[in-house]
């Protein structure tokens, strides 16, 4: 499994508004998954944003450890799969966060601007791809 | 989180072809998620099937937990996660899970006729969804 950053034309089609799911791991060791929206960044970070609500926040505030697999929409066994460790936990009291991600994916600012806004940076230290992204 | 088994209209939504990813756990302790095939089966399990080589069949072997969300395919932030237990991991030989698999997403039975398949079953502890599925 290749450690580090995938290569560009996998990075371009993180860049889209793909489908994602991310994994983080409970208090009491099992794992949790949900789909979330997610940003690929040009520093090769991603950036993912949570309501102060969702347990996945709490989950990443006591263990850092995240896996994210990001669908082909129209074909999601192809599929980029990324692993790694949150570097950051920060408020988005703007929404300026969150206001990018529904930008991304809806084309307009979030909805509810009474939000309770959190926002994480993962730093990606493996990756792998399958489908029509493998890559060798 | 509820514990135990989804409602009766939930199932209904888990015995579609719908995408899926799987989440297990490294040996180093980081996380893994990739997509998968999965059947929703009328015990309550869940049924995925891995060629010998996918190192997630390796996971499953050494620690035996796993999460699952499970997308609406039309409507992809609409999920259905699961978290469980690996019950049980068996070959395949005859390809008679891997067929069941391939019928249900693809309508036929699997291509490679050649692959070393192995299954295995997921005993479901507790479930959440979300969107449009959303339930108390």
């Amino acid at each position: 499994m290749p450690t580090g950053t995938p290569p560009p034309d996998l990075q371009e089609f993180l860049r889209r508004p793909n489908p994602c799911v991310i994994a983080t791991i409970r208090p009491d060791g099992d794992l949790h998954t949900a789909a979330t929206w997610y940003l690929w960044q040009d520093d090769g970070t991603v950036l993912v944003n949570m309501d102060a609500s969702r347990v996945r926040l709490g989950h990443m505030r006591a263990d850092p450890r995240v896996a994210l697999t990001i669908l082909d929409e129209h074909a999601w066994y192809s599929h980029v799969s990324l692993i790694g460790r949150v570097r950051e936990i920060r408020a988005d009291p703007e929404l300026a966060d969150i206001d990018r991600l529904a930008t991304h994916y809806t084309g307009k600012p979030y909805r509810d601007r009474n939000r309770d806004s959190w926002t994480a940076i993962v730093d990606v230290t493996r990756w792998h791809s399958w489908g029509e992204l493998a890559r060798s």
